[in-house]
């Protein structure tokens, strides 16, 4: 009888969930809409309905039990989301006892960052290495943090806030959601460029820019910066600064061996790597008197539901 | 047959030596002269003077080991002191082997932020807590991570450079000895309240610290902050103030329940502290949705010593 988990990854768009054999090997994954605006309940019941459904693929077989990576904030002891923008309706709802009762099988509830960090450790950028960063650049960053192996929660699974390292202290920097200024995530996530976009826009800087005024987006500004416009180039090298100066905290608090980057916006490697490298060579001493790493994750987006997986392995 | 232990301190004045219980109890302490001056042979003939000076009042008890705390970066596993501005002596010199040879016992080195950190977290403001991370406020900056009870070392032992997380990303501020630029320690170590100190005196903006100006401490800006200076005191404002920014990093990166402060300059901490704490709540979510506690370390200059012992318990 072969072991298999479940790996979920519950976005704000999308459910998906995938069976793992427990050596790493997915098997099928499914997606469906999360469609969050139909209430708790029937999003309970849309979880429950595709784990049955990839459950349903491996009758006979054992299940080692269900992890699912959330976006938010999660009380890991009482298996409780306490804080998320994307799935509001889940909040302060006892979510993995109820899953665990519907279910009858161990559910374990992770950050969706930390899950990432997991899976990028398992099975992705992080093989072989039991210490490292992962940074989720998307909306907004998220990090997840693996020390010994393992992931670092902190005393209430609130550790790995990375998108809220200081960056721009000065008074006036751009505010952030967590009702700081100047975080990370105000500098180097696919908001914040697209706010820097429209302000080049807005202060008539940009021509390139300009003629996409109605529907900026993050690619959008990729593609005006790879035409060349110089602009659209900066804000690309403003977002490698900004990811440089987070790095450096980071390698100079951990020293660990290796720092990954995921989202979306790695197609832009190319524009923010260079700055990123150097900022970070610039402030960190531990990085130029060592082989620290600094790479691309390997699992895309799929690195959640490995890691979610992972969790109950 | 009762057991004891050895903490060492070797600074860059003085060398301490204490045995201690494997309870905590500290049963003796000698101090001497480092006197760095008289070369590597001199200096290692002093270490092992002072603890053989100690062992001697505990024969006929067992020395369970020596551990030994340097301000330095240490290889851990090789046991040797890779860079040392206070001791360039021990730089590259197998420190940990030549001792254990000439005593004949294990010996541990540590880096003396990372021993105080468990010295604070044994018998200081850290018992009964297992994560926590230190700050010593000295001529620098030093950090020490604590994580499950254990130090956090990195893959090198490199870890906890906190002196070095960025609080001002400006081109043209203070230049930092670690080659980068508005690092923690370049606004918040009793260097830079003295040289804070001397650009109020240079710009002709503080009489009280003019009066002072051949001979400027952090003990005398802090006297002149007491009388009501206001420039004096607008300086260990902003020693707060970028405290208060390393420390909403540590937070939202770490969420561990402690954060604790040592050194000197904290007879200040009324004079910094209001600041300190204001700009930490402003900059950490997480900090205002739980009970985190920042607050003064309790061992003194004891912490290292105690942190030297409990490493070979």
């Amino acid at each position: 009888m072969p072991d298999y988990a479940i790996g979920v990854d519950l976005g704000g768009t999308n459910l998906r969930v995938a069976a793992f054999r427990p050596e790493g090997q997915m098997l099928e994954k499914i997606s469906v809409p999360t469609n969050i605006g139909a209430g708790r309940e029937h999003l309970i019941q849309t979880i429950t309905e595709g784990i049955r459904k990839v459950t349903g693929e491996h009758l006979g077989e054992r299940l080692l039990g269900i992890g699912i990576g959330v976006p938010g904030f999660i009380l890991l002891e009482k298996g409780i989301i306490t804080k998320s923008p994307n799935l509001p309706g889940l909040e302060n709802f006892p979510m993995r006892d109820e899953l665990e009762q519907r279910l009858a099988t161990k559910v374990i509830l992770e950050n969706d960052a930390n899950a990432a960090a997991l899976g990028e450790k398992w099975m992705g950028a992080g093989r072989g290495v039991d210490d490292l960063v992962l940074l989720t650049l998307g909306t907004g960053i998220g990090g997840g943090i693996i020390s010994g192996g393992q992931v670092l929660h902190g005393y209430l699974g609130m550790a790995g806030e990375l998108g809220h390292i200081l960056v721009d202290p000065r008074d006036g920097a751009a505010a952030c959601g967590c009702g700081s200024t100047g975080c990370l995530e105000t500098q180097a996530s696919a908001t914040a460029i697209v706010r820097m976009a429209n302000e080049e826009i807005q202060a008539g800087r940009s021509p390139g820019l300009a003629r996409h005024a109605d529907a900026v987006t993050s690619a959008v500004v990729y593609e005006v910066a790879m035409e060349g416009d110089a602009e659209a180039r900066s804000i690309f090298e403003r977002m490698g600064r900004a990811l440089g100066m987070g790095l450096s905290v980071l390698i100079n608090t951990f020293n660990f061996p290796l720092y990954l980057l995921s989202g979306g916006v790695l197609h832009a490697w190319d524009l923010f790597a260079p700055v990123m490298l150097e900022e970070t060579r610039k402030r960190s001493l531990t990085l130029r008197q060592s082989d620290t790493r600094i790479d691309k994750a390997e699992l895309g987006d799929l690195a959640g539901l490995y890691g979610a997986a992972r969790l109950v392995l």
